[in-house]
């Protein structure tokens, strides 16, 4: 069975449970956090030199870093993935948009406030910058969503997991999403979608 | 014929540039830059609310913004894509590594020493911070090039056009290449390969 090494709270982390509760796929899910050290250890830096979760382990010990690359090697086949070049292209394109210019600002300012390690982090200076940059790339989505009822296209994809991940618990960060309509619209569509999980959710043991 | 809007001495643009090039294919050029304001006007906006370079344009005016997300649609049916899903997979790995754990530390400490006017941000906490990851980050491609000749794999991906852009110039952002001697060997090998074109090349107007 996949094992996905994971810390629970996580959105990146959340991104591929995501995905498999909404494919049905079974998982085993390892509790593995940098909040407690464990993604600093030897035994975790051996598996994933870039020292992150979420992390992917085949049944035969290939491991894949990376919540988006992750993401695009389960949804392979999957009706989360468009069959159209292009689209598909789109999607690759907000998951990008999400690593750089969306989880920096939206789901960093979240963790500034939320986990008590983080908080020694957080100046005025940290928090502003996350503030104007967090809500500038909400502005982005909300652009594209009261255009699309997805965000690649009429159906929903990887890249609408991917950016759910953070965005469902921006108001965690201080971020006001009724100020973004089509983005609480298109929240609440996906919360809709049949088999999802809140974001706390794991596999039973 | 397929239009680029990007900066000439960007990475970021540099990477389709490099792929067209790699795979002869032809394209137009059309210069938008940040330090100008190029990519804050209404028009470009417009075509891109993000407001960032690189930017693609087809034929029939469809757009796509995102320079990995560009490769991996002009990079479809080339020899820089690997058959394995799982290669394929590791390579959009290191694309997102790229995008979130290098970029915004090697190239922006590039763009805080090179440009006049972003030395303003070029706060010594700043420069610090990026030396720093951006070191992190040299490391981490380090471990995989002592085991790897590319990043995916045996044979040079997307992965490699995407890393090698603001890896081939990163002293000019204070980092120094000859303490990871794997990467230099990539480099190296990267620049050899038939096609070749450095990053202030364009295509002839």
């Amino acid at each position: 069975m996949l094992t996905i090494y994971g810390m629970t709270d996580s959105g990146n982390c959340y991104k591929p449970r995501l995905l498999m509760a909404l494919t049905g796929r079974p998982f085993r899910h390892v509790e593995v956090s940098f909040l407690d050290g464990g993604t600093a250890t030897p035994a975790f830096r051996a598996k994933n030199p870039n020292g992150k979760v979420p992390l992917l382990e085949l049944d035969d010990g290939r491991l894949l870093p990376e919540s988006n690359a992750i993401l695009l090697y389960l949804g392979e086949g999957t009706p989360f993935v468009p069959d159209d070049p292009f689209e598909r292209a789109l999607m690759a394109s907000w998951m990008f948009f999400e690593q750089y210019s969306h989880e920096p600002y939206v789901a960093v300012r979240r963790s500034l406030i939320v986990y008590a390690a983080m908080r020694r982090e957080a100046s005025a200076d940290r928090l502003a910058e996350t503030f104007e940059q967090g809500n500038r790339a909400l502005g982005v989505m909300e652009t594209r969503l009261a255009a699309s009822p997805f965000l690649a296209g009429a159906a929903p994809s990887l890249a609408d997991i991917c950016l759910y991940a953070y965005t469902h618990v921006a108001a965690e960060g201080g971020f006001d999403l009724s100020l973004y309509p089509a983005v609480g619209g298109w929240l609440e569509r996906l919360a809709g979608l049949p088999g999802y999980r809140p974001l706390q959710w794991r596999p039973a043991d």
